[in-house]
């Protein structure tokens, strides 16, 4: 039987660019007849949500906006096209919510390049309300195994850096150096890394970083920037034979790292941009880049496929994302703290207070 | 029967960084065990020997140093471990001489990353002399249907641009730009993109080089970088859906086009970098390069596999490398006249005067 | 302004396996929520049209059916859900004609791989009548620039041919041999592969199709199975260095070649199937496969984007297919003479008559 | 300073073929100008031996032959070109024994498909002795801190099932079936597959080998061939999806396995054949081979590169090879047990007694 859907709800949302967010009630949205509406239970909350209240990105919202693209919930309703979700599913909102699946980067399976690829919680409302309406073909399938709250993370920070891995080309038994170890999604990045058969260095400062990296999240390695007198020397050398680890994932929130991994990445080896510090350039010599044939490279989202597979990580327990449990009316004094730089491992919303 | 080997040949000598080289006897060397003596009859000029006799790039050149690495000529002698040269096969001296064929590149196929390769005409003496040794396994098989004069520049630019084609990664029926067009890289760059089944948007400037790409070289567009608007908009709108050519071959040589070519080039696009302005960089958007998923990489020189393509190109007549012949005597006049910029095609010389 | 649909139309109706084909007026159907109506024009007819009526492969089709796949023609009606197709535009009817979009499979662009495709002709009515359904995502777009009649063999043979030459993993300047390359598909495999830059082999018998491969097809070698004494020695002399051709591509009919391929292809070659003998095994020894690292692969028709490249590539001209226009109330005829295979290229039945 | 090398040796010799071998005093042989020597510690035993001595391969070996192709020691002497070696490091035999380094196969890092290539045991004397020579370039880097005994299997047995992997094309996260998983490669298979981050299906009979391979080497599931009522759907619901592996390795000894794998595999898997049943054939359908698009290939040995991953792999602790040491002197016997099909694990051989 249909679960009863309310006509309100609550919800945090942007009236205009630079904030404040608002909790408050708005109407639940029908979903079209190629959509699904998810009863989120818990949403993730991602840097990217506070560059949507900021608008730090060149790229306009949508106002009045709900942010959130971290949405894992409950399927309570569907459209008429839609023959593949049962009433109960698990479902996952992400940061594309839909694309057109015709044009052609999605003929090609590269729907987060769609023109009109809807961004969830910047183009389109997202998952910081308590019921968010996602395309049928693009939501994501939770097994029933999973806990909601803890593969909220997962379902962008965990797939854009397994994307990113991915990306890389970095093989088995191969050493990737990760740039921003320490925070929310270099953790991930460690944990699909070791799942993947892929060996890391670890590079972030302090100790308790280095702790962190090497005991729980797999590093065999860790470079602190801060204290290093010669970085690029230091994470050459942790590699076995001195050349240089075979990609570089760059999480890193500034923009020196973007421009010295070049420098240490092995000849014929790969840097991987995730991270997006607001105005920053990607900088490498021609010729060093020639010779040593770097490639340098930038890897978005993961599409469904890529989302899939990274859900599949989690539901086999290799993944664990830590993160603290509050209420959605708490959200602005999440982005406070997340302004700060004050945020260790992930926040998650519950909706439901 | 074995031909008569000279004690003594004519070469052009650099005595100092900076130049001038100069036109003298010097004796004939002897093959190591493992390697073959190669009678130089044609020789290609390639920028890469000017900067040599300048010192231009962060690596010293022997000194004295014999320049030139796109000989071609006859075997004349072997050492006693080589026992797949025949005397009186063509043989081509490359860039590379020698690698150790044992360290992970080498293993790769990656020759041209081995620390100790050996470079022709920079860290060993190449091809401007009668008499030069190459490496056995690394010297380039010629058939001998090929005329030696015609063939030299491809041993250094053809293979190059070649490589710098395969890494692209662009398939047949999609669009390459090639980026300096006009020049001798360019020129080879278009014909074996045609032979590869790409097509190719030239991108260079004046009305001769246009005339040329287009109705010899088989490129279907042209982008004049000097007259042009809007370089980014007019080298998309010449491509079918206007989304940009799947990827950019950067064979000019100042910067500009380095730090231009990752706009225009096409989401999950390639920019490949061959060409090495001195003291450039590569420089990017990070925030542009990851949402479209962009690749930025260096080319340098080709494999033994890839000269090996790039000969059998040029063997079945598709390939035609314009280019004039001089006598090696007259070197420094191809140099002063490269220096100005006044070359147009490729210079080889002729070794027996 | 939408064109006029009339109520009802001439079709070609298969009621019972076996057959025959019956030329009698039928409803015209309107399309679905995600479907457009093609007026169809001219559709190719191919083998397998003849197996869907036969009954000859271990999957049953719809019935009654109207057969065909191979349809060429315009818009003129669309559900509400498709904004991305205009009235009037060309449209191409594929043997894949729609596919869930969501699977495993579809999520990796293998749309031919999806449980739920339905197939042109087969378990939906096709393209032997002059309104035809297709899902607008699937459908094949036909630039304007197009000859309705010329196309449509390219809709399924063109594509699939295309399809087995990029599965080959053959690059250009490597070789591949073509066997059964006088027919139909045989003709197209040849002409694809020259625009990809590939250099063929044909393997047939007879000296009208030898001199038809070697003088218009683009072949540089033709190897005569009924003729030669040693095929597989012939085959493999006919490249280069006698290793034998990099790829195989088998659109042959009977089960021979399938089983011989493996001894003439080179060392780490692959052997594409892609004909389908009714009843035929691929077979070949362990040691020898293992010893030489072959690889032997089906190739089924292509997806959205392979299909998009073929018609690029007809588009440009490169790809002729010849073919013969008779009227759509004369398929049984041209059944009749494929049944005794006396068919020399490609008949496409013109839906006016 | 360097070791004294004796004169006489003591070796396992095969006269004709068929066999036996002889346990007796031999010359030992002086390495040439770009060869090493090595004293062989110990030698694992393989099925390749078997066959060298019964003659088993179309491939004749030389004879008299000393067998052997897993062997372990350290360098005690070198030709005058090697310069990459010091007298002491660990090196290990392995099949390919050495190459041509030159042809179009090593150019391409395929030195395992070279026609010059040297194999241990086979067609050049392996390391059933105390001292055994190797091409420089060819023999593997030990590290010093593995064990030489452990170690020995992983030479052949270790990199040939590592490259089969590699082969599969199978990405982490995907699921391989391994058949014959509970015999010595199966077992390696396994483990390699673990740290490549596959996920494993084993294929065998028996509860005992049940138990090793879900409990100690890690498969999640098992199927026995020998009970199964229905192996084909059993493998397929062993998948998450119950649409079968992404790959299945095959290094069983009978042929059945070999033409049952392809009905199983995943749409779009690979099936890679490894094990060498005498006389065997594969054979699949060639509709189902299509329409599922199946890939079927060969993997022979592993070339430097992946020796060098393979032997990483085992350095880091990941790969346990169960094996049991006897004498050199006790070969006869070892080879009296394999031929009754009575080994479990892998036997090496000490060349001290």
């Amino acid at each position: 039987m249909a679960p009863q859907v309310p006509e309100k709800q609550w919800a945090q949302v942007i009236e205009k660019t630079g904030g404040p967010v608002e909790y408050k009630e708005i109407p639940v949205q029908k979903p079209g007849p190629d959509e699904i509406l998810v009863n989120i239970k818990y949403s993730g909350v991602c840097h990217t949500d506070l560059h949507a209240v900021n608008g730090d990105w060149p790229l306009p919202t949508k106002l009045p906006l709900v942010g959130g693209h971290e949405g894992a919930g409950e399927v309570v309703a569907m459209g008429e096209l839609v023959n593949d979700w049962q009433i109960g599913d698990y479902a996952g909102v992400k940061w594309i919510n839909g694309s057109c699946l015709s044009c052609d980067f999605c003929q090609q399976s590269d729907e987060p390049l769609c023109s009109k690829a809807l961004l969830s919680g910047y183009t389109v409302d997202g998952s910081f309300q308590q019921y968010c309406i996602a395309k049928a073909a693009h939501a994501a399938r939770i097994p029933k195994e999973c806990d909601l709250a803890g593969i909220a993370p997962v379902l962008c920070a965990g797939i854009t850096v397994y994307k990113g891995l991915k990306e890389s080309g970095a093989k088995p038994g191969q050493t990737v150096a990760i740039v921003g170890a320490g925070g929310g999604l270099g953790s991930l990045a460690q944990q699909y890394a070791r799942a993947m058969g892929l060996r890391t260095i670890a590079i972030d400062s302090g100790d308790d970083k280095k702790k962190m990296c090497m005991e729980q999240l797999g590093s065999y390695a860790f470079v602190d920037f801060a204290t290093s007198k010669n970085v690029v020397k230091e994470v050459q050398e942790a590699t076995p034979d001195g050349l240089g680890p075979h990609a570089v994932i760059l999480v890193a929130v500034n923009e020196k790292p973007f421009q010295q991994a070049a420098e240490y990445v092995r000849p014929r080896g790969t840097v991987v941009c995730i991270g997006l510090p607001a105005g920053a350039y990607l900088k490498a010599p021609v010729f060093e880049s020639v010779i040593k044939m770097v490639t340098i490279k930038g890897s978005y989202v993961g599409n469904r496929k890529d989302s899939a597979e990274a859900i599949e990580f989690y539901r086999r327990g290799v993944i664990k994302a830590p993160y603290k449990v509050v209420g959605l009316s708490k959200l602005q004094e999440v982005y406070d703290l997340m302004h700060k730089g004050q945020i260790a491992g992930r926040y998650v919303v519950d909706t439901s207070n």
